[in-house]
């Protein structure tokens, strides 16, 4: 059995005295003051450095990065289907790989301390499953250090073209655990069309959702009714998230707190990346209904935005700062947005620093979570699954 | 004469074909290809680097920040006055030293590459010129490398606190560069007297103003009525900036464009930090009324924010995000507002990659302008006047 003893942390909690942690495999065994090192395969000085669970990426596509590659001049008109369009061109004509694009950016989350992370998948007539398959390989390469969910994503709309049903069909049964979807009035038209439609599939395959909602206000709010009746219809408690949600962001408070209300009984997600530029849900107001709030970055690098970086500490200083979190309890809720609350979202089992879980666990220096979020220190170490997979931001 | 040649860089313009720089003493004399290194004391080899002219910080408060002290736990209630009065008292009791603060942060900005910065100093009834001898210490320590400006800001009011009118000409003579303000509605409560005082002030010592403006929609719009109505009657053309502007951000845009115009024509400077939190004026719309809009980071880790680091890069990138900034000409407009409009908004003479303009340069590992923005690379050698001071990030 392998075992490794991770001397001098802190947590941050309590009295934030220095703990060991002991890992046994794949497991945390206990966290203590001085543990006995006695029989442990390996011994690793924290040095007083801040101990933080595995962070969580909730919300990516790993498949159209350009991680890596050659800068992309972005040159896109502003409309959200002027970038589709050009993305659909781009990518076939560019020669990009999805799975070496995906495989370059998930390494890179994992230096960074990424552990769980749910991608999109652009699933659509023209590329059919190449992406999914791009991806299902490098979840493959990372097996037993990264979790990685996979929604089967039909970027480019599943009413408008003829066939994307069937390859979400293929796409779920090929290995994504998530059906994806996004706005059904300004991107599919037909809206009670498009949410039965992927609610059927849902229901036929046993997945969860995930849903893109950009649409703003009552447009936004309609949509998510929809979702919403749905969801409770089927009983689909805890299996439905909705990303963005930009209408949470710019309807009546009321109106807003109606809908979290139904979103907090139905345990649906929310799933926020915080953009500093567009109405976004409140984190606070999210989670004064009772809604769980899951972090994410979005696209990272490709033909949607040129932003972007693979780490989610930098991803919850963002969220803190479109939220004006300045005091130290709102900072840890920013991080708890790629954390805990986004394991809780997402539905990855086993999370967090207690025994029992998973070992996924990152070293900072920092004096405490707060400022590990906004100063985003190097990830000094890794342990991925009780695996020291990287040091000093590095893959070893 | 000191002569520095940098062989084998880009500019990102135009052709983008490899150029050398030719430095004598603190001066730029040449840039071109292939240039004869004959005589030449000193030469580097910039790799084929993107090179950016020295960075520019357009409003900061060095001397409030923590950066290197220990973790500042922050419990402020969220009201501008709580935070006002909150740093006050901990600056009272703290030992807080403006002097050795101020050192360390502008030093940590000159390391990433900025080389001009124009910083607010607190100055009221209780700590009288205690920050201002701090800075002009700073100052004086960086002459010949940083060019710093020093703003002499009434930052718990002028109007409430009798005798902070006397300690701000006070300040005036003793070295501060310009004179600060603030909400003339909100904080001051008689909006004219106070307006009054400060170009009185102003006009007395000859110098130029830059007031925080945070007051939102229409008590915004009557107080920045009320400042462009003094720099018209006292023709401070170029002489005056506002500071946030946030009204200029929730205006009717008919109103907005109104004002914007004065100020184009006033040749008023805004100075935006992009917040995300909050309305702010749009860089694109200030940029098209003819505003030179400046950038800056504001407080950087102190006892009214935790954010911050001194990196005109980030800030760049956070102004990009801010306002949907995606293309590359975009991004090109966001790097803008920390090189050339914020020379030109803040009046640092000299500005620029060209010949007999101060040399203060800066080497990144980046493709584009715009990719510098987003990656925010570490600089790998920054010149400041003619004289490397900085390289991978540090000082030497």
């Amino acid at each position: 059995m392998n075992s490794l003893l991770i001397r001098n942390v802190r947590t941050g909690e309590g009295t934030d005295c220095p703990l060991d942690v002991l890992v046994e495999d794949d497991r945390i065994v206990r966290i203590a003051p001085a543990i006995d090192a006695k029989d442990v395969s390996k011994v690793e000085d924290g040095a007083g450095m801040l101990l933080l669970p595995g962070l969580v990426e909730g919300h990516t596509h790993l498949d159209k990065t350009h991680w890596g590659m050659p800068w992309y001049r972005n040159a896109v008109a502003p409309r959200l289907i002027d970038r589709i369009e050009n993305e659909r061109h781009w990518r076939a004509t560019s020669g990009h790989d999805a799975g070496a694009q995906s495989l370059a950016l998930a390494r890179a989350f994992l230096a960074a301390g990424t552990t769980r992370l749910r991608t999109h998948v652009d699933i659509d007539t023209d590329a059919g499953l190449r992406h999914l398959h791009g991806v299902l390989a490098t979840r493959e390469m990372l097996r037993g250090q990264m979790e990685l969910q996979i929604v089967a994503f039909p970027q480019s709309g599943v009413l408008k073209r003829p066939g994307t049903d069937a390859l979400l069909a293929d796409a779920l049964r090929a290995g994504a655990d998530l059906l994806g979807g996004l706005d059904p009035c300004a991107i599919e038209g037909d809206a009670v069309a498009a949410v039965d439609l992927l609610f059927g599939l849902a229901e036929q395959y046993g997945c969860g959702l995930d849903i893109h909602l950009h649409e703003r206000s009552t447009m936004g709010a309609y949509s998510l009714d929809l979702i919403l009746q749905r969801t409770a219809a089927l009983t689909m408690h805890g299996k439905v998230a909705i990303s963005h949600g930009f209408c949470l962001g710019d309807l009546a408070e009321r109106e807003r707190d109606a809908l979290l209300a139904r979103m907090a009984e139905l345990d649906v997600a929310l799933v926020t990346t915080a953009p500093a530029s567009i109405a976004v849900p409140s984190v606070a107001a999210c989670r004064a209904a009772g809604v769980t709030v899951v972090g994410g970055n979005d696209g990272i690098r490709d033909t949607w935005t040129p932003y972007g970086t693979p780490d989610m500490l930098e991803r919850a200083m963002l969220i803190g700062l479109r939220n004006d979190f300045r005091r130290d309890v709102d900072l840890e809720i920013a991080l708890d947005c790629v954390t805990h609350s986004a394991a809780r979202g997402c539905g990855f089992a086993g999370y967090g620093l207690s025994p029992g879980h998973r070992a996924d666990l990152v070293l900072v220096d920092a004096q405490t979570p707060a400022e590990a979020v906004v100063a985003r220190p190097v990830r000094k170490l890794v342990v991925a699954a009780g695996r020291i997979v990287a040091r000093g931001g590095h893959l070893i």
